[in-house]
């Protein structure tokens, strides 16, 4: 998986980064991008109770489907912040409205860091001229971007796809940050897909929540899940008139989906403290969400992830996690592998030969695992990535200071 | 809160220690209790899909509401053993009776210990044999109970309690084990209750219930449930011959709740790498549970544990796992006090005093933290107590080896 993807540029997309002084110093934390009139846009977001300014503002407006600008602030959530933070956030997107010339309703809002910190307009608006003053299609922006929307990443994420639909080309860019399902109080999964292909507010609701399902929707960190979360899909358009046909929109379906999914795994491979990309494979479950509740059971259960931070294939451990899901099984059927070596079967264990032992030893060293539960009461599938939980994720969260 | 306390002796009790060899060296890892007959009892057990043999002995006899003996062993919890382990634990059952002289359905067997591991029965029966060798009611045997039953615990708990009901002199006793919901593979929270009052099955499940709703449910060190967790409450009557009034058994009810949150708290204390004791007292939900759940939801997430390990006041943390929790709630009203001091209202962070200040960086560097949470939306209060997540809780669980 290669960390930050080589760029081609989808049309119509003009970006610029600065930085703001927020709360960084020496470095981009604000990134704007304008799209041309015609632009459609969907969006999925955070299901948590408590949700930021920048949210509020998404929901409200994004019905209408049209976006002109993409605000992303880095560094301040804009959470818990009151009233003061919804007039931060409608001022900002007064000033891109301004610039842009659209109306507010067009102009799309995200913001990562600190929950409850109260956050001024000052440096944003003037944050907003800046970029303004220096948006630009150049190939050489779109990394910027991705480095201007992280917190504690420890690398830009990135991916960008060209695709044929129609007879005509495309291309679909995403960038995404994330290190934890929510970083160590610097909130929040964001990610941003692009595209220059014409397609309906509609399509993109349909298409977008779908790839999420099989991405986002797929990863744990930690369990825990922001105020903040964003996914947001812009079609410009620029790359043809003619709007996607049903056979375009499967194609470009797959390449979100495929996109999506890249992205959601450089999230969990920079999981906070992280060594161990995880799949966890669940089948023989009543149903495909009664298969993927397992597999979060699974994920989330913080002996299971240090026992794959120790390099240990404690099944025993996952059994556990199995049986408190609360998901229907036939523990006497219960199957479980690591590796592709089968540790478990009918509810007990199996006795390894040499060969298997060795296997095993060396798949429980290596930075993908692969984890295998077969539940054995019906044909539901699913799976989700996670990580292990290591040292590193109780130092990056237990030093940090609010 | 004494860690082992002063013990009186139950009247009818007889117990026994020694040691098996099964997995420990040079220690007592299995405990015979007897009891008289016309002992009542009732039992609580794991919610988990995966339960263990002896959980699935007990949970098949107890209705009889019958006990002459209860059979602990330590070191391996006879979970996911498939046929063999449910043969294992009938022939324990059946040389427990034997001695004791009784139906096999009035033995009730407890294990805790390493999942999946294959447990032979001769070392157990041997056990039992030696066990029953030692039998008696002195003071001395429930320290070697309190001790033969644990795993990873750092210290053996015991709580002892004297108390007056229709006249007549009672004690009442508990031990229980647990480091963490479960200890690192060595599974599970046991909890054993002993009086010598007269009391009906009927009305000891009832208490029993009650009792551990506000105490062994209101407990969290890692979210992990146990393939094993037992709590029996076992009523020998021999005070008196007389069953306890309405009266006597609203006292018995009360003091068996203040024993069953010591044993809870307890537990908590000796989490796996806890040096915090943190109580959440969630209220202005909209029901009891509501509220609970709220508090579980921050009991729970690895953000705010690891804060409270590195002892940072950081609300933003509580918010966020206070909206994930998916309760219903008024975000314009949360409020988050630490050390009572208020650090969020109306959703938004208050401005400390240099006062304040100090007084909540006392409150985070001592070993019992208090969280209070308002939510906005109801009357519905509750508490649950947890620790924090510290390196030493990834060094035990990464470190272990199956």
């Amino acid at each position: 998986m290669e960390k930050i993807a080589k760029i081609s540029v989808p049309g119509g997309v003009r970006l610029g980064s600065v930085a703001t002084g927020v709360r960084y110093r020496g470095r981009e934390d604000l990134m704007l991008a304008e799209f041309p009139s015609g632009t459609s846009v969907a969006g999925v977001f955070t299901r948590s109770n408590v949700q930021a300014a920048p949210v509020r503002w998404c929901r409200r407006h994004i019905g209408g489907g049209r976006a002109r600008g993409l605000l992303v602030n880095a560094g301040n959530a804009n959470a818990c912040t009151g009233r003061q933070g919804d007039a931060v956030a409608k001022a900002c997107a007064r000033a891109v409205a301004k610039r842009l010339d659209c109306p507010i309703s067009e102009v799309l809002l995200a913001s990562t860091g600190v929950i409850g910190e109260p956050l001024e307009s000052k440096p944003l608006i003037k944050g907003i001229e800046s970029a303004y003053g220096c948006l630009s299609g150049n190939k050489s922006r779109w990394y910027e971007a991705a480095r201007a929307i992280v917190t504690t990443d420890t690398f830009p994420k990135a991916v960008s796809h060209r695709f044929e639909a129609d007879g005509a080309s495309y291309v679909l860019n995403g960038i995404a940050k994330g290190s934890g399902m929510i970083a160590p109080n610097m909130a929040t999964m964001l990610a941003f897909f692009f595209t220059d292909a014409k397609v309906s507010k509609t399509s993109l609701g349909r298409l977008l929540r779908n790839a999420v399902e099989e991405s986002f929707h797929r990863i744990s960190v930690d369990g825990d899940s922001s105020t903040n979360d964003s996914v947001l899909l812009f079609a410009t358009g620029a790359a043809s008139e003619k709007p996607l046909s049903s056979k375009g929109l499967r194609r470009f379906g797959e390449v979100l989906r495929k996109a999506a999914g890249e992205l959601a795994r450089l999230i969990v491979v920079d999981g906070e403290g992280a060594r161990k990309f995880v799949t966890i494979e669940v089948k023989g479950a009543v149903s495909k969400p009664s298969a993927r509740r397992v597999g979060f059971a699974v994920a989330n259960s913080p002996l299971v992830k240090t026992a794959l931070s120790g390099e240990d294939a404690n099944w025993g451990r996952i059994a556990m996690a199995v049986g408190k899901s609360g998901e229907r099984i036939d523990a006497a059927r219960l199957a479980i592998t690591m590796g592709g070596v089968t540790l478990a079967r009918r509810g007990a264990a199996v006795v390894l030969g040499g060969s298997d032992k060795r296997k095993l030893s060396r798949h429980m060293r290596a930075r993908e695992i692969h984890i295998g539960i077969s539940l054995g009461v019906g044909k539901g599938v699913d799976e989700v990535w996670t990580c292990d939980l290591s040292h590193g994720y109780v130092s990056i969260n237990a030093n940090y200071r609010s």
